[in-house]
């Protein structure tokens, strides 16, 4: 090989991390945006003195759950790992043997995009019950702890579930089953009171919500989700086609649980409910983000 | 050729597909986001009990116009035409002589944003006039048949308008005029009443609108049409100078919209009318669509 | 070197611009998107009578700023300079000496969105106080005369600050001083009466403002930042390791800025003021925007 072939390949190889930089960090900065959508469907869901309650809780997801995984929580998900754990703090800046074409800050970024997005639905869970300041702690437990141990051993190299060959593309189990666990743990806690808020219920006999609110909420999550599941793929050398399919299949899944949400309240209510059509939604999205990357079209509209 | 040089060639192609896939679909995701906008930018402007059932249409026009989309519509327009109409079932896996340089799956994602936006400038005219599920009658129809007729004949390469040269870049007549024909033709049927509710005359007219609203909807259809007309390209590489172009034309476009709107209320009412000046910037921005690739910088101004 | 050789690296000099166009496009897209934030925000934080004066604003500086900025603005900061000043009319097709690998007309529309955020922060400063064709004028000046000029001595490669090797990315000094200098310079032609609406004053003392526009707003400038600081780097290609720096930077200090003010009006105040965390994530953002390629993540932090 000669010296202009090797600067060239060079090149590429620079070129190839640059693009991934840009999709990477523009579907992170989409998947960070998610953050406002939960804070307006929720807050456009309750009643409105407690829409600034659940606005803080956002925050402090935001915040405090960022600073946390930022020196704790990402060390343990993507350190150097015995299979079950690892301990690292803040950024490493040795290669973390994922084979990443952007990054490890911008991975982290990410990867905060995805913990945040998880213990958002906690929050959208505990609603109007939960202290802000006992909230905060929860946060803190979730995203420095919980989230990275579950992090490490779905996605990390070394974890157990990911050598067993687990799929978990865009990271459902991680992201929506470790926030409904949390969410359901929470909930023990403060008791049954909290089962008279069911996220369907609530539209129907809590008066006073807000729903061109909790529609732009909708559609900043719905916009989001569309950097969530084919940022996933973490570059975009060698997974063009992918990512067509990834975008399909989340767009099909989301309008067929909203056109299925749409006759079900035709049926049993006669009328069109848009809130339970928004919750159908966004049902629809949640269900797809594990299997977008394997499952056909025609799969992806009956899931 | 050497050995090398076709690998570097081959990995350059790759490349190639890489860039325009994350151009495309970012832009198609800020397309799709645009139906945020519109649902909140009609929601702003009519009475505030009427606003669920205009978000109920965005809603329909996203889910089944999708669907519907998906099953025929694609098909129709992009099928093997015989220079009027096609008919495939589905996204087809072979090449489409478009030569795409994303998938074919994500090529359809971006069709798709624009045929919904289509349909949603219905959804505006329309307003508080239809009931939901003659709406969606009209939804299927449009997106599954008219619109796709339409974009066979200007966008297939066999199509016949397409075959004689018309300019479209990002599809001001198919996409535009589509819609308010659809608009012009609903009307007709729906009778007379349709003309009290002019868009202009609307916002003096009917009290209890929500301006900040209107406004967010705005800005979120302004934020999308930046990638909407340069996403139109279908692919950066090779249209990096066009891009900047387009971008450039289609916010002077906007701004001389908006400039002249707001001179024109000063005159008139002696007041300056924001309601009026949002419609402005819109009006700018659907102009300058169709010729954003040819008109210079002055004529978009004047445009 | 062969033919087939110099074809490759041709076109890995297109490519290289089309992801440059491709990352500075869509940054610029969220840049402008940052407009929608300043309005929501500011018209969530005053009376509601007043909401849609400030909307009007914010539109004043995209039409008014942007156009003028389009005919003489740019000239004046990106000309052939002395050092102190410039004089060009429109977007020159000659090479501004940059080292751009992006359109002179893509570069103009990114500095389009710096120049206007910077007056946005007049029109919040000044709020509810200043007639808003007299805010025209302002507008005009500051837009084609005052920013321009100072962007020449900052960035224009023959500039006197430029050439004696002043730090300024992301455009602390140039957007946000000079935002805040015009403000002062406002608030002393306008009187004392001003001194009553101190940002954080108002929050407590004003009734009927409307948090949850306010946190739509504030998300919306979030997103926005990951487009206004990492695009600064005006390009991806050589850059991605640095753009993973800024994002991480931009993050920790928004999500610090806001933990130190919860923290504070916990003690002062004895509960959580989300209007003040709101303005503590966005004193973070603007805290990191001069730094944020030279800083480390801890300095972030801390800043």
């Amino acid at each position: 090989m000669g010296y202009i072939d090797s600067v060239i390949i060079e090149n590429q190889a620079e070129i190839t991390n640059a693009i991934d930089t840009v999709w990477v960090a523009l579907c992170a900065a989409l998947i960070f945006f998610m953050e406002g959508g939960f804070a307006l469907l929720e807050s456009g869901f309750v009643r409105s003195k407690n829409a600034m309650s659940i606005i803080a809780k956002v925050f402090i997801d935001i915040i405090f759950g960022g600073i946390i995984f930022y020196i704790v929580g990402f060390g343990i998900a993507y350190g150097s790992s015995n299979g079950w754990f690892a301990f690292d703090i803040g950024i490493s800046e040795n290669d973390l043997g994922l084979g990443l074409t952007v990054s490890n800050q911008l991975f982290w970024f990410i990867q905060l995009g995805f913990a945040v997005a998880a213990i958002s639905i906690v929050s959208g869970a505990l609603a109007e019950r939960m202290k802000l300041w006992s909230y905060t702690i929860l946060v803190l437990v979730f995203c420095g702890i919980m989230y990275p141990m579950v992090a490490n051993w779905v996605w990390n190299p070394s974890g157990w579930l990911s050598v067993s060959g687990f799929n978990d593309f865009a990271g459902s189990a991680a992201v929506h089953a470790m926030g409904g666990f949390a969410a359901l743990a929470a909930a023990m806690v403060l008791g049954p009171r909290l089962g008279k808020y069911q996220k369907n219920g609530k539209a129907n006999s809590i008066p006073g919500h807000n729903i061109p609110l909790a529609a732009i909420g909708c559609f900043i999550l719905w916009f989001g989700w569309f950097g969530f599941n084919p940022g996933s793929t973490l570059g975009a050398v060698g997974n063009w086609d992918l990512i067509g399919k990834v975008v399909t299949n989340t767009f099909l899944a989301s309008a067929a649980g909203g056109i299925s949400t749409m006759i079900y309240t035709q049926f049993k209510y006669g009328l069109i409910d848009i809130t339970m059509v928004i919750n159908g939604v966004l049902a629809g999205l949640v269900s797809i983000t594990a299997g977008c990357n394997v499952v056909d079209a025609n799969s992806a509209i009956i899931i």
